[in-house]
């Protein structure tokens, strides 16, 4: 697998993009990144590297581009006039298929509007979506949408109920995923409108549709694959994350604030890593962008290399199976029965 | 103060209320209770419990309701046709002034109706909002709305805003708190149409208005007040508590799964009681219902006895503080000013 890797995405860019595509391909044999950005940036950094590590540097290629689009740049805007952004020839990279994939770090509207520009919907997809895995006690949920779509309509998440679908089946490996819908009770009559419509569109399909759930189940893994608007999805996500840091904090300060309580901080540090690694992004690296004609996936702008390096170890499974040409299959023979 | 409670709402009722209101009396000096509901019943319980526990009986009374709203029950129907329910009965001795408060574990939706059908909204409020005191990591923030009203309009959320405000101050006692609209990001161009046409409202107040927050962020206490729609309010609640709880567990099962740790678990032990106090949400035991006239305070229904007695004194601590009169005040001038 070839991964076009956006190497001047994200806050701490270049440098820890260059350095997860070495600790990439020093961990992988079969993947390869494309380094895209400024040649002569990445050149020295990649030299700078190969004091440090020892990898096949015949596994990472730069490919120049010349602009950079910046972190709070407007994302349409930005996609639409830099013609040789990084994201951009990381994009033409992966539709003239001399790559299987493209990561990004960086300004994740840019990435996604790049991405609509030039890898171009899935027919019959009114609304790419972003897709997180989200961690449960037992393993891992689907979330789609966690920030793309903001004000959805019915339709949009019965796609994004189809894609996530595709995506949990074929990533994850789970037969026939539970689907299930966000809402603020597992009764049908709880939800707003947005909710009732989608649920009432959803039980129509073949889905294995099992109505609505509550956020607070989504970690008790009731689900395997839930939809909501984007703004909810996201107001989830970064909510869990805050909570989850907030209860460690409080943990490591009850632990700390008391000497005679000094002597259980190494069993702890051993639980919260356990704690750390479950809820941490980094260990996956980048969310799928459901709905396009490619694999691209976005990461956080805080990522460091070691986040880098799981993205692209991921966009490589990602892309080896096949989910966007599955979605393509799944939604046009949808479309057929309808 | 005199607190109306619901002795019939809830999972566990009327048990539990009894016993809730039998720890309320024995704890303060200045709380008394009304338990409403089906006489027989409650007389039996309360003996029960005389045998049980030494506390002031007279400061207990039982007032009759002869009708009892079931939790799966329809709200608006429930509260129009049954007149002798225990809600129906404890909004009636506050507006009557013979309570200060009414507290319900029972059928949340029917609590809200009878509120509304008997108390009547405050002048100028058009949706009258549940609030939350969600804890962070140096105390406390107000979230409206949480549950009451799914689909809100802009206007809603300046509403809630207002009236969060003056909850905030009168009883956090939070001098001019930082009101925030949870949104997914805190630039002013991250969020959906509501998030965008609040802000612009809100910001034309006198408010101590600091924007967008993230929902990550409430944790951190970065806001006092924070608003929003109230199916996003609930989505972030629920999932609060589910991932709150899922890292206690994964914690717990890292430590007992390895005899070498078993030596940390009494010190485990201590550092959970400080993060179950925190985010438990029988601590406090009721949300106040804003914008009614009236104190109104609504509690989950599988409150514990304990989660009861909270409510109740916190009901008094609530009523005390005069929060009702003081939004119809503040309503009414920045109607004025308007």
């Amino acid at each position: 697998m070839i991964i076009a890797l956006d190497a001047m995405g994200g806050d701490k860019a270049p440098d820890i993009n260059v350095e997860g595509a070495v600790l990439a391909v020093k961990q992988t044999e079969d993947t390869d990144v494309l380094l895209v950005g400024r040649q002569d940036i990445l050149n020295k950094q990649l030299e700078k590297l190969s004091a440090k590590y020892v990898f096949p540097c015949n596994r990472i290629r730069i490919v120049n581009a010349s602009e950079v689009i910046a972190m709070d740049e407007h994302p349409a805007n930005a996609a639409r006039h830099k013609k040789d952004s990084s994201m951009a020839v990381c994009c033409n990279l992966v539709r003239d298929g001399q790559a299987d994939a493209f990561v990004s770090m960086g300004n994740s509207g840019a990435a996604m509007a790049t991405s609509l520009l030039y890898l171009k919907r899935i027919d019959g997809i009114s609304r790419p979506a972003i897709s997180t895995s989200f961690p449960t006690i037992s393993g891992r949920c689907i979330i789609v949408d966690v920030g793309a779509n903001v004000d959805c309509k019915p339709e949009h998440l019965l796609q994004f109920a189809n894609m996530g679908n595709v995506y949990c089946k074929n990533v994850l490996g789970i037969n026939n995923p539970r689907v299930a819908i966000l809402s603020i009770g597992e009764e049908d009559s709880k939800g707003n409108e947005l909710v009732f419509e989608a649920s009432r569109l959803i039980k129509n399909t073949n889905l294995n549709f099992i109505g609505n759930i509550e956020g607070g189940d989504i970690p008790k893994a009731k689900a395997d694959v839930v939809v909501c608007d984007g703004f909810v999805g996201n107001v989830f996500l970064k909510s869990s994350e805050g909570v989850a840091e907030m209860i460690v904090k409080i943990i490591k300060n009850a632990v700390t604030s008391n000497p005679l309580y000094w002597g259980a901080v190494p069993f702890l540090k051993f639980a919260m890593k356990g704690v750390k690694r479950k809820i941490d992004y980094g260990e996956q690296g980048g969310a799928p962008l459901l709905g396009v004609n490619g694999a691209c996936l976005i990461g956080h702008g805080k990522s460091n290399a070691k986040a880098v390096k799981n993205a692209v170890i991921f966009a490589a499974k990602y892309a080896k199976s096949s989910v966007a040409e599955k979605i393509a299959r799944e939604i046009k023979e949808f479309e057929q029965i309808k």
